[in-house]
């Protein structure tokens, strides 16, 4: 329980910093039998990876993943999958100065005080290079959620800064580097390149959904199935906002129009996101998050030094500047992991159940 | 991890069904010398028990606590805490229809997937009820919390419906049923009393706040300060959607804007909410809830029976037409159980840590 | 994992002191719709308690259980079960003098020490009064095992001081005080009657078997199968010493006998007491303890009292000559909370394996 | 809690297998600003590696340690420390056979049940090559607990067989290859000589002692510190029994003979082996452990094939003829990985705690 490990059953343990020899994690609890190889991993972390695009860090990195157990043969044997990434472009040297000042909106000052000692080279362990093995783990989730429960995992970039992107089709998606659901995405790349010339970083909101999924994975309290989702989501670096379903616009909704009605045919719509009681419905999980603009930017500000006395910082080094647009295939691991979670919590204690009723069709009517 | 049980320090399992012969808690790590008895327990749940205006459910429950262990002649022992909440004003024949009808938008379809079996009275397990016992558990953390370092909660209600609430003044929030920072409710009376004679049932948006917060409570990842209390709010009945800080207004920031500035008088803003990188920057944490409308109403819903045959429901029973007016306390209590878990987690780790640098002052300058 | 929760999946977490209001646990994580009442724990309890023999305390408990939560019309609902043991025969003013004397083999000296405050009554939260709740969850746990895997819990005296106890028959262990499998078990009463006169106390040797063992239970390590007995029992009030299978007998055996044959008609023998690799084999589960003289005896003792200054303990109060009498049912009930946890946790993970191969007879041949 | 971590706060994750291509563990929440580098763990590692003596296996591993993350110029930094060590001297093809046939004695067989799928080489996950991590991350537990609590670990051979070694002083326990406590160990490589050429294998005693213990740390139950010492020494491979101080000794001791003297100048006797109600007293925990004798023989063995049928199995490849010989590190750096945990939990607590009584020598009179 000491912070670094994703899960109880399905339990991922990630160790690394940004420029340290290695990053990587220990899955500990995966079935039995499932075929897994490096080529099942590399996909999602490629999406993820940095380097592919001119709207994001130019630190280039193969992310290259190596399986060091757990796996015979080509099949998991049930013990822990190690997993291995080797850092392979540092530039510490960008980060020197770092060590002696203190980011505004970034965890140099909170390290500072809690550890007392730190490792400032491209932000240790609180860089989203983190998020690499997050995602190698989701993989292996989704996999194994794909295969014995029809579980799917997609997701879509909806806003960028001030600029809303409205949804054409999931089709889009993987064809540009935004995670953007629209055919043509010049307006997003102009808006970038305004934002990389002001040198300022803006924020984003993305969009998750699990569809294919069980009735029945959740707790009642306290680890209700969306409890776990927002844990989840809000652990991802940059996250300041987490909604399930209808959301922050439940507010204003009557309990007439919320309550998603049930008919013989399937459920009149979705304001619940697939979630009630923490438990889950068996319609889509619908999940979206806002992620704050990245605070590594090279417009100077102001902060203290180690004596406590007024400075500037200027951030040099490579950055994004919007880490919501790699965040997709991160959020989609990690709701993968949280599904993975509770499906082998459930048969673990509901394994027998027969249900009271049967199940209604999961799209809405 | 059987998913009743919120923490791993202060580890709090809470038990019971609405209508069952008692709720309570048992509260597992609590350092021991602190003093304590029922008198410190009972003023929240006071706060957030029922019957107490005409705007929430009639249910008459005193509430009253017994602590059954863990207090020797007036102080913690440091062994297990056991709190007992017993029931007394069941009207279990109002809901001897629900085990065969679904409530849109509640746990009623989840449950009879999940477990087979269900206790359909009052809700059951997933009552608004089973929050009592949090409020309790709460009280014993807010305590510990105040008298070891000075960290205080509060909370107030900053929307119901479509009526946002305007903050006057901490002063005003318990002068009035609401919880609202207002000299003068009356708006929020009629609102809510057009709502009664409606049937039906409205959201509400919550502002829950912890002071002199120490810095460096919380974990690089997963289990980030900000994600516990994610995972907390989310956790709690009816909540659709989480914020910290800045939250879903960060999208449309500037990084130049969003990051706090850090002055040697103090942090300019707290667009972070009191959180960087998952550990407390000492600043108050800021959260903010949204909460469903209730799914219980009088209003006729479409819904299905136990053969799958469209039936329509009709809820009696006594409900809350916004359970956000009573979430208040229970909001506080959670967030004061995330951060006593971070405050002996901390300590654990890091008792000797000299910090790299001065703390500044918390408050915006 | 505060330290007074057994378990993760079938979690059950014990609270109480010995002279305080009531003792009593919660369990998380029951599969739902186990039929479930008072009457399947009361007799366990009946064979725990104390005051049924001159041979034990005379403390007069009836120790009669109370089901708080769970449970739903004589079905396990899958939520948390409380059970609750209201104390009645307390005569705190028997133990008056032990706040400020620490009685030489028990907690008081470490109690004192790590909490800087005691609950001094009955041993407080120390006293073998708190195996009562493990009695009761244990026999939800074994209730649920024998319905569901057929698996059977039974436990005898082997040792009691320097007097060994042939194994006759295990018809024999519920016909006596002291869970002995012997048809006469005059010679224990006359060694006990002697013992009483001599105002001292002794140990004891037990025997615990599950039969009917599920092959594949346990985790590769740490969490293996005879770790967690080991855990489980050394965590029994006295107990010094465990052993598995063949246990210390092992040291001096050759691998050529000790390692159990395989043959197509079942294992040749049982020396690993059914456990390999941490995992379970389907023999029988063969569990041995060694239990520690009671400390408290009426027998005057050096000591020190709270200035650390010499003084002299002498022990009212009620007590057990030889705590391991009433120790059989207690460890039955600890090896059914580990084999119930293993249980779940295998069909966690392992729900849709295909063993390599035929399960070949458990009982030697 | 997947089965393969030990520990909370101080959570040790292991992962490899004997042939695959690494072995390691992740150590999340060590102290920060501890002094740590591989020459830290070396010399452990080396004491337990394989080819060092001819009484043991012959397999040659150097057993290098590199240190991944979590320290920062010689300085742990409080985030996670990933140790790798590859495998070097694998000869797979020595077991070719073996996944068909399955060793008495052995996890083969458990395995295969357990999981349908196994790795044969070398044991697999099931190998005591997986202690090599073990006594890596206790190590680091070692040296942090030396330096903030002066806590010391040692252990030695107290059996071999039908041999019992004297115990004649700490000092030659590092001057064999059997870590005895004895000058001349010829009479042990004679009785191996004869072992070795029988093709056969023993078993082993063996004590472990930390000595300079604080006083208070553990938990009422069920995470006593000896429940937790027992967890871990049966967790080791091969271990089949646990003793505490007396242990076995104690079923035919009085009372007022095993109950320790409490006295101004230190406690007069150690037969609670530095425990009572689960809590350290501050005297020496005393822990003996009993190790099976190794299923791995080139001594034919009845057995079953994967079809059920009756065969014969013998054990190529190169095995110790004592696992005990070299089990010595591994159960000091478990009892230390025990006591670090405990350490960070008692903090966790009770950091500000006020013994009620001051602490009295440990050492006996």
């Amino acid at each position: 329980m000491s912070g670094n490990t994703f899960g109880h059953l399905f339990a991922v343990t990630n160790f690394g910093e940004s420029h340290g020899p290695a990053i990587g994690c220990v899955i500990d609890g995966c079935p039995p039998g499932l075929e897994l190889s490096e080529a099942d991993l590399q996909p999602d972390l490629d999406r993820r990876r940095p380097g592919t695009s001119r709207y994001v860090t130019q630190r280039n990195e193969p992310d290259a993943v190596e399986i060091l157990s757990g796996v015979y043969e080509g099949q998991t044997t049930g013990t822990p999958i190690a997993l291995l990434i080797r850092n392979t472009d540092q530039r510490s040297k960008d980060y020197g100065n770092l060590l002696d000042t203190f980011r505004p909106g970034h965890a140099d000052y909170t390290y500072a005080h809690k550890y007392g000692v730190r490792d400032p080279r491209g932000g240790g362990r609180s860089s989203a290079r983190l998020t690499a093995p997050m995602v190698a783990a989701g993989a292996v989730a989704k996999k194994w959620l794909r295969l014995s429960h029809g579980v799917q995992f997609k997701g879509c970039l909806t806003q960028i800064g001030e600029l809303p992107i409205a949804f054409e089709s999931w089709d889009h998606v993987n064809n540009n580097p935004f995670f953007a659901p629209l055919a043509d995405v010049s307006p997003l790349e102009a808006y970038m390149d305004a934002l990389r010339k002001s040198g300022d970083s803006c924020g984003a909101r993305l969009r998750v959904v699990a569809s294919g999924m069980p009735v029945g994975l959740g707790q009642p309290l306290y680890d209700k199935l969306d409890a776990d989702i927002a844990y989840a989501m809000m652990g991802i670096n940059a996250v300041k906002g987490v909604e399930i379903g209808a959301g922050f616009s439940s507010i204003t909704q009557r309990g007439s129009v919320h309550g998603d009605a049930l008919t013989p045919a399937g459920f009149a719509s979705n304001h619940a996101g697939g979630v009630l009681g923490g438990i889950s419905t068996g319609q889509d999980l619908e999940v979206s998050l806002a992620i704050k603009p990245t605070s590594s930017i090279i417009t100077p500000r102001p902060s203290i030094d180690r004596s406590g006395q007024a400075t500037e910082v200027v951030t040099r080094g490579r950055h994004d500047p919007c880490v919501g647009i790699r965040a997709t295939p991160i959020a989609e691991a990690m709701l993968a992991l949280v599904v993975m979670e509770h499906a082998l919590q459930h048969r673990a204690q509901c394994a027998d159940v027969q249900p009271m009723l049967p199940r209604i069709p999961a799209s809405p009517v």
